[in-house]
């Protein structure tokens, strides 16, 4: 089993002196996944993608990559998600992922081998952007969730305080997913922040717990389009993010019904789409 | 000529109070990079990548992503960078470049096509992520360069001064690139970092100025394999972050002969690898 942290000596310098220290560093490792059919004897499979990911909650980082991307739409059409197995030294591969998809599911392998944008009639644009994930998400994302400001100005508080990777190396994101009272249903982690949300998808895909349609998401950095993408897939009405979103950001939140909020500190946030959702 | 920052209304909610303010957003669109080869008059070309950037220095962007990618070497492998025109309405296509090869350079678009990571030998590590730059990059770092800590101390605060559109949004990245003395020589920003970053590269790509043998580089956010790996490419000696580094960050910094600084403060820094270029 990979550790998602790693020692290692650092030189430590301020305005007086040098020290050499140990320190404790984010693991980063690149993941492949192949998608697989049919009994393990049967080795017909197809490298799907490599992604750089912090070891752990691995078989959740799949899961909601594959949702988010559309190619699963639950989890019973995945029948294992599982390490491989090196033939020669019968040890595991950590970092080679096998899904086996359940027997009658079918992906267009070949869908998925072309560029998804250059396919809009417009060259690219944001607004073409926007349209392709219309024609790919049918999730609709109901106006009735709110929730108190309050909730909301609680949850970096939390955020901070279970962010266990964080709190040793400074250096890796998270996802939380809180429900309508604020409490904290799920925390994941990893060195990139699309990973730390497809983790936490996975997890709730596992406990057949999607559509996210009564649940705030918080992000510890930035949105941009990747991001507000993946919240539209999972059906996510309420997207925080501690840091600033991107102009696409805030179009893709406005286009499918998210409340988007930046800048989430303690005493004060911002509201960049549909404010309705927030009781002030 | 697309703008980089974007005027939107957002609702300010604090403790005790919910107002409607103007503020500025980081803007975040797609870009398509376009290969094609002979006259302007024959269209046969191949979409090589679409990435979400911020639109400014596209033509850099695009110079320094196919370098970086090692598609081009120098500056003379390029005719022609240039936004596309629309064929019908004759206007100009800002989010489509079309890259011009000289006549007579080569690109193996197949190899391409083929995944970078699934040749390796041992399935997926770093150490075979590592192998792979090796057998790419012939940039030798110099040993010879060393600068004082006091010329690293002074970086954050120069980088600060200059981060235009952070200043105004809070929501993008910055690379910076200074000489040995500590004086700023450019400085890039997108709200996707490693596109800072290569738009740094291609900046310095058309003064002819690269290998940065005697530059130290720094970023805004935090380093990970990627933006290593465009530091290897590019030749950098010393790179600083304002963030924590990952683990394959520090592995790959250490296998190339870079210097590598992180949580870099106006009275501190850590050195993650090669300390003996920092005198302090």
């Amino acid at each position: 089993m990979k550790q998602s942290v790693k020692h290692r000596t650092v030189v430590k310098v301020s305005n007086d002196k040098a020290s050499e220290v140990d320190d404790l560093l984010a693991v980063e490792e690149p993941l492949e996944i192949r998608l697989g059919h049919g009994p393990s004897g049967n080795r017909k499979q197809k490298t799907l993608a490599i992604t750089m990911r912090t070891p752990g909650n691995d078989e959740e980082l799949v899961l909601g990559f594959l949702y988010s991307e559309n190619i699963i739409n639950s989890k019973h059409d995945v029948l294992s998600v599982k390490p491989c197995v090196n033939k020669e030294t019968r040890e595991l591969e950590d970092n080679v992922i096998r899904v086996e998809l359940t027997e009658g599911f079918e992906v267009d392998l070949e869908r998925l081998n072309r560029n998804f944008y250059t396919t809009s009639s417009c060259g690219v644009c944001g607004k073409a952007s926007i349209e392709l994930i219309e024609t790919i998400c049918s999730n609709q994302i109901p106006n009735t969730f709110k929730v108190s400001k309050d909730v909301i100005l609680e949850l970096s508080k939390k955020l901070k305080s279970d962010q266990l990777v964080f709190s040793v190396t400074g250096g890796i994101h998270a996802t939380a997913v809180f429900d309508e009272t604020g409490k904290l249903e799920l925390i994941q982690e990893d060195v990139g922040r699309h990973n730390a949300f497809d983790k936490a998808v996975g997890k709730k895909l596992l406990e057949n717990a999607i559509p996210l349609n009564k649940n705030i998401g918080l992000v510890s950095g930035r949105t941009s389009f990747e991001l507000l993408q993946k919240a539209v897939m999972a059906g996510l009405p309420i997207l925080c993010a501690i840091g600033a979103p991107s102009s696409l950001a805030v179009e893709l939140a406005e286009e499918f019904n998210i409340t988007l909020i930046g800048f989430l500190k303690e005493n004060r946030f911002n509201i960049y789409s549909n404010p309705e959702r927030i009781i002030t």
